[in-house]
């Protein structure tokens, strides 16, 4: 029997899938955060979601002056250390327990003496699938309106990442990345249908650049695109535009999850981009 | 004297420009539309444009049929060849008459036994300071709604064009090259602050991507986007979507045309460009 088609995909088990976006309201209290991400994974899983994704720093406020302080270290992940407070070892165990995907938004990851920004992917099992250090930083200093120098804290990861899912590759970015088309045209090279991106633009930035560029991203390359964003909290010292969204390949924005606390779902069929491409074919 | 100011641009001249675009009615005669490109550039230059922009064949219907008919030589420009409906002399004579730049949208071009879609710029002298063939063909096929294969009477250009004029690098593009964020990268890197892009999308299209995705190239990389598109004529073959844009480098719409016969003017201040890349660095 020949399984696969013309796309070039293996549909012998093809079927679509669905993700849920956790915009979750991320505390300074890390043992909190932690909890709320895995019963929100958990409330996901109860609602058929596959795969399940967390907000950019979803373990701790995005201050660059305590990253160093939720800081963990990946090598937790292949001992047998007992930390309840671990971020990692929770999404870990909230893959597993539930038996879904988990992209665990991101983490600031210790590793010697530097920090990252590093996104942990998890299969059914609770193994790691992929891990994403966030390549480009975000420095920016707009006078009076926002000013952040992740790279004051944070090095820079150099490598692009794609993860292998039953359903099919998907290539993981964070925030800022978003502003640069080359790393997602890579991905897409290397066979990503999908773009999952953890990130929380702000309140200047988000208003004018965070729907056109993750639309732009997914027209670009005919992929459908999920971003996660954390919720928005005035209170907070950086106050997240929040509005966490899925895009279709033809650019069409199919969820919002808004500003408040709040998990939205899509059912994603693969169709669609392949249908797409070969109406308009890019490469 | 230091002329050069810590942006790298020597500013002993610098002043803004004005841009105009001609968003022209193209008919099946070639002569008219000729007679009306000259007369638009003519007034644009009165209204005081340094550059002035024609759309995407401006000489002729959007038709692959018709292609070969109305293409022209280059060779014409280089000798004194007397011909009164070329409309490469009559860009070449536009610019002289009126001394402005002119970016002459683009002409079915033939190049010995083959036709490309190709942009020819002048300067205020009417000496051709550069000429782009399209790169990327559009060839679509969205059943029962658009179907158009440039392909299959045209080439495909390779060569990125960036000109140089007494105010700036601008980059060229023509229409379907926009869904390719690379060649803006590569023409942003070659030093082009405005990307002038003579295209129109059609009525499927245009609606769904021609904003979004100039305003995307222009947030990418920082730079004016001037695109310039035909008017809307329901009773061609080919429905152009019009709405002839400029857009700034915080990816916001300047001046939009809409979609009926008129001309739009800009004044470009590079100074915008150069603050945001310093408030936003992405190289």
């Amino acid at each position: 029997m020949e399984s696969r088609n013309r796309y070039g995909g293996d549909f012998t088990n093809y079927r679509s899938f669905k993700i849920a976006l956790c915009q979750m309201n991320v505390t300074e209290n890390k043992k909190e955060n932690n909890q709320k991400a895995y019963d929100m994974i958990t409330q996901s899983a109860s609602n058929g979601a596959d795969i399940v994704v967390l907000p950019e720093m979803f373990n701790c406020p995005y201050d660059k002056n305590g990253f160093s302080y939720y800081a963990e270290e990946d090598t937790l992940l292949k001992g047998n250390v007992i930390n309840e407070s671990s971020s990692l070892l929770m999404l870990q165990k909230a893959a597993m327990a539930n038996g879904v995907y988990v992209i665990g938004g991101t983490v600031p990851e210790r590793d010697c003496d530097r920090l990252y920004n590093t996104c942990f992917c998890f299969d059914r099992k609770g193994s790691t699938i992929g891990k994403y250090r966030k390549i480009n930083l975000f420095d920016v200093d707009i006078s009076e309106k926002i000013t952040f120098k992740e790279s004051d804290t944070l090095y820079a990861g150099d490598e692009i990442v794609v993860i292998d899912t039953e359903f099919c590759k998907i290539g993981i970015a964070i925030c800022f990345d978003i502003r640069f088309p080359d790393i997602f045209k890579e991905m897409r090279s290397s066979g990503a249908d999908v773009f999952i991106i953890p990130g929380s633009f702000n309140m200047i930035t988000g208003p004018a650049h965070w729907e056109l560029l993750l639309r732009a991203r997914a027209v670009d390359n005919q992929v459908f695109v999920a971003s996660c964003s954390s919720a928005r909290n005035e209170n907070s010292s950086y106050v997240s535009y929040a509005n966490s969204l899925v895009i279709n390949p033809w650019g069409n924005i199919i969820a919002n999850a808004g500003y408040d606390e709040k998990i939205i779902y899509i059912t994603i069929d693969l169709q669609e981009a392949y249908k797409l491409r070969e109406q308009i074919p890019l490469t």
